[in-house]
């Protein structure tokens, strides 16, 4: 199966063209990124935490303090949404009402369950390669203590949509005549020079890994 | 009062030194973004939706088609999170266990409510001017017809509190001896040069709101 079953729960209802359920879009979305949105709910209040995560076949990885409101609360089983939007540029129209956003995003609906001690260490190896590559390689391993204070949940897919929007403006006919200039400002995460810790000793060079960086 | 009340459902458990209930800082995270994540439940399922925003006092507009999954249960009052996360940098530690990111993030609690017919106008101008400031004294005005398909939300900010992480790394003492780079790689979402709409006249400039855009 490399669609995910359009539902109630994630169908698109506005601009179904935008609308992407296939696999490798929402994999796409989801591993350009390294932060999501975790909503969730607690006594019919929604909560909403910006979180690290990484994802591996149709589980999304996420870690926290063993007592964090997310953890405590996930650890149940309830139900979780999650969700990552890339900003891919304003699109700026004659008409403000026309005006819009490119964006590529994802939402994913699922369960949370506790990764068991055995898996802890591998869940955390992806959601750290996630965030820079090969980084798990370089860096020194967790101790034991270290990873009984970690909890770490995984989020199995049960069911995504993806939401992507490109292109200029699509302005009404009788606008184009306008003097008004229309058109698309490009945004894009940008990573800067790597900077040293202060307390790093002057030989160590930067690895590829940040020298190379790109989100 | 500057600042949010600190209660159980705004206060940060973890790490309560980068909490800020102060309402300056709330306001100059949410303001410098334009896209926040919002958060509703509808029969205790949880959804995430990605949407423009504009903020006008304790007030945070939203907008959207009137036939909307968001537009439609929101109107009803029912409990909204509104969350807005800029990524600043990633945080290199030795250890995986240390490694982080730096950011700033806003959490919002509140209702949405309609706005009414004679204020959509009004809360569509801060909408567009909080993404592109001046575009909506340069853009072709709504028609009466486009304001009547258009639903506008104002979520009237009930609690809400920041999060700001910045710096280096904080390792373990004894990691600092290990021949392993450490420091922060900076984020920034960053503008490109304005791509004019193809069917642009040649001889309209492009205004200096596009051409001096910065995130």
């Amino acid at each position: 199966m490399n669609n995910y079953e359009v539902t109630e729960r994630n169908k698109l209802k506005r601009v179904p063209k935008r609308a992407h359920y296939d696999k490798e879009t929402v994999y796409q979305i989801l591993d350009a990124a390294f932060v999501c949105h975790v909503s969730f709910v607690v006594e019919g209040q929604p909560f909403l935490i910006p979180t690290a995560y990484g994802r591996e076949g149709d589980t999304i990885y996420l870690h926290g303090a063993t007592k964090s409101r997310m953890l405590v609360n996930l650890e149940k089983g309830i139900p979780v949404c999650v969700a990552v939007t890339h900003l891919d540029g304003i699109v700026v129209a004659r008409s403000a009402f026309h005006s819009s956003i490119n964006y590529r995003s994802v939402v994913v609906f699922g369960k949370a369950k506790l990764v068991s001690e055995d898996q802890k260490n591998h869940a955390l190896e992806v959601i750290t390669n996630n965030i820079i590559g090969n980084r798990w390689e370089e860096a020194r391993p967790p101790y034991e203590k270290e990873l009984k204070g970690t909890s770490v949940l995984a989020i199995e897919i049960e069911s995504a949509s993806a939401k992507i929007r490109v292109g200029g403006p699509v302005d009404e006919k009788e606008d184009y005549d306008l003097d008004i200039w229309a058109g698309v400002i490009p945004l894009q995460m940008t990573a800067g020079e790597p900077v040293a810790d202060d307390l790093l000793r002057a030989e160590i060079p930067i690895p590829s890994s940040a020298r190379n960086f790109t989100y």
